[in-house]
């Protein structure tokens, strides 16, 4: 099933490694497009992935950094993971703090023996166009894509300039993994694609400082004076994020703001501090940055022969840590679609795709949405509300069943 | 440490039966003040139960209709149980319905045994009425408490008109189960109280009807035309509720429009209608009537001398089925702590009650928020809001660990 590159143009040496034909178009090589290149190689579909920025910043670009058992599983069945089983740390579980509390959720012991990997997306990223380089389909880095025609015929036709030029990339399928701003979309017809949204009334401030992390385990903290997470990307470097208003300027926030407002944030009662104690690393701030929070879903998640993975269909708040996740469940469900029809002709499981991925979406949605809404100060929240919450937290502590359901779904449901 | 009844005027016929001292004088005939009496009477501490209306005014009040384990065990310790027994139904689940599914949550398999009692709150106060007036301790109608005074001192006294008389009770404790409207709340002095609150923007239409129920357990249907509830009084009387606009008014909900809307939101799709089968049977509605929905608690529930229990405390929102089982928890720990106090003079557990009871009322109130925002539709909702009500019921569906969540926190939670 495997189609051999065409070069556009012979006499065109720069064109020589420009497919013009493929049977799957990937607009977008984040983590989203990439991993599914990996996949559909494996499963000797072609492909060609478009990037409209070049590869440093691709591997720069600074996002997520948990992996879920079921996106380290897909890593490691296409190849992907050598690096992150030696570089990866595995985390067994994460701590929640609240009114000077503190309780662990251990998610090998709740969920049956899965885990999660802190392991940053941009490694993820490094580590997959490396592998595509070296052996796997074209992946074109400055490849703009201007417009996808054709999203209801036979053939689908990716419009991009590369190298000055204009090219034309013709697939029987396009898979745009290129983001909720990205032009995959725009080759749905309006009134087509249903986008249901939530914007959150605060943003997160995000920090990378050269400091080693002052736990071994992300810590969730719910505070009067806003959500704190204190995660890491490395031994070396913690990765911080505070909860501010939305529109914050992070020149507002020098480094000793930051940490005294962390140490704040994340403050034991004395009686919950003995045991094993906390003390906040602080070192210099590297990186800061406003982000937004925002849920939203496209739906459907395919029209015709245009199918969107990942940011392209949909958007959760980032206290869940799932949007990596769930871009790579939706490309593990489509590069098996792939497999199939390839196998036997059949659209099954390409027109169950977008049904198929909804469902985990949603979960997804919902946790995220849950997470955020129980760990966040509202500007607007009574008292009563903040009660709620602290509540929910007290449950969480006191019940298995509480516990189990916020580990199932950190650590991930099955993907399909 | 049982005292004799004191006579408050000898001369009087009227008075014979009025005691003017008591160890706990008890403001509200209601179950919570009711079964507070029973249990004391079994504990050998002595009070009184003053009541503002008639007897049968008060064996009348449609209330709840749900008993935890918790309740109906407090109910079997004294003695109260007898007509429960035999006449309560025992439920050992609950269905939900949403987007055309049902699902059935199984108390016992998912809570080790625990499961619920229909039986409803008219005649529990008729069981502990009768037994109060048979050989329990003095219970006053037609006695309306104007002012409680002394809340601070040895010797509080509560101010009531009886029998055309104005008469003081003088106690060592006074327990307020009045209501969020009786005068008790007013012992204590502006400032020290502190009350939380959220109102919901939509009541419910409750129904009596005197036809068998349409089922042999509770329904709870989310809809997008609103929350429907069935439930039962008897095996020949359905208690119906459908969610409606704050400010509704019954007269504009005749019969017909009551059946034909409850029809709509308890539909199945066919797919799901097979199974069992549905079939929604209509018969004269005897009494309808609107209740708006309210979250509240008062912080503290004890100052000085003065306590509060069940709704002069803290009201739910009648989803999850709570007001009657925390008015009921509330007066068991109440119980225990004058027992203890009687026994050795030790007063650490009245000490703890206002901590000890709000731990499991904030429980309460989460789960009765969480219900409640879970089944209804907010008529200010996004459609985004909408599906992360579906994706919770489709989670509640498919997790032992969802479902196990709601059955524990329904079934009812230890008392203590």
């Amino acid at each position: 099933m495997t189609r051999a590159a065409e070069p556009a143009d012979p006499a065109d040496h720069a064109a020589q490694a420009v497919p013009a034909r493929s049977t799957v178009g990937i607009v977008g090589g984040g983590p989203a497009g990439l991993l599914l290149a990996r996949l559909l190689h494996r499963a000797g579909v072609d492909c060609v992935v478009l990037e409209s920025r070049d590869r440093a910043y691709v591997e720069q670009r600074q996002r997520a950094g948990i992996l879920e058992q079921g996106t380290v599983d897909a890593l490691r069945g296409c190849g992907a993971a050598t690096r992150l089983e030696r570089e990866g740390l595995v985390h067994d579980g994460v701590e929640l703090r609240w009114d000077g509390r503190r309780h662990r959720i251990d998610f090998p012991s709740l969920t049956g023996g899965r885990r999660v990997w802190v392991y940053a997306q941009t490694e993820v990223v490094k580590d997959l166009i490396a592998l595509q380089l070296h052996d796997g389909p074209p992946l074109l880095f400055d490849a703009e894509v201007r417009q996808v025609t054709g999203a209801h015929q036979e053939r689908p036709v990716i419009h991009y300039t590369h190298g000055g030029r204009d090219r034309t990339l013709v697939c029987d399928w396009v898979v745009g993994c290129d983001g909720f701003y990205g032009v995959t979309r725009r080759a749905v017809p309006d009134g087509v694609l249903r986008t249901l949204e939530k914007v959150y009334p605060y943003s997160w401030l995000g920090m990378l400082a050269d400091v080693p992390p002052s736990s071994d385990e992300l810590i969730y903290a719910h505070s009067p004076r806003g959500f704190a997470l204190h995660s890491m990307r490395s031994p070396t470097v913690s990765r911080l994020y505070l909860q501010v208003p939305n529109g914050t300027d992070p020149a507002d926030w020098p480094d000793q703001r930051i940490w005294d407002e962390l140490d704040a944030r994340f403050a034991l009662d004395a009686r919950f501090a003995r045991d094993g104690g906390w003390t906040l690393n602080r070192g210099p701030v590297t990186q800061k940055a406003v982000l937004p929070m925002r849920s939203l879903v496209t739906e459907p998640m395919r029209w015709g022969r245009v199918l969107l993975a990942g940011d392209a269909a949909h958007i959760v708040p980032p206290t869940g840590a799932k949007g990596l996740n769930l871009a790579a469940s939706d490309v593990v469900v489509l590069a098996r679609a792939f497999a199939a029809q390839a196998a036997d002709g059949s659209t099954a499981l390409l027109d169950a795709y977008s049904d198929t991925c909804l469902r985990r979406v949603w979960r997804a949605e919902h946790f995220s949405w849950s997470m955020t809404t129980m760990l966040h100060t509202d500007p607007d929240q009574s008292e009563f509300e903040t009660r709620l919450q602290l509540s929910q937290l007290d449950r969480i502590a006191a019940s298995p069943q509480a516990s189990a359901e916020l580990a199932e779904n950190y650590a991930g449901l099955p993907i399909g």
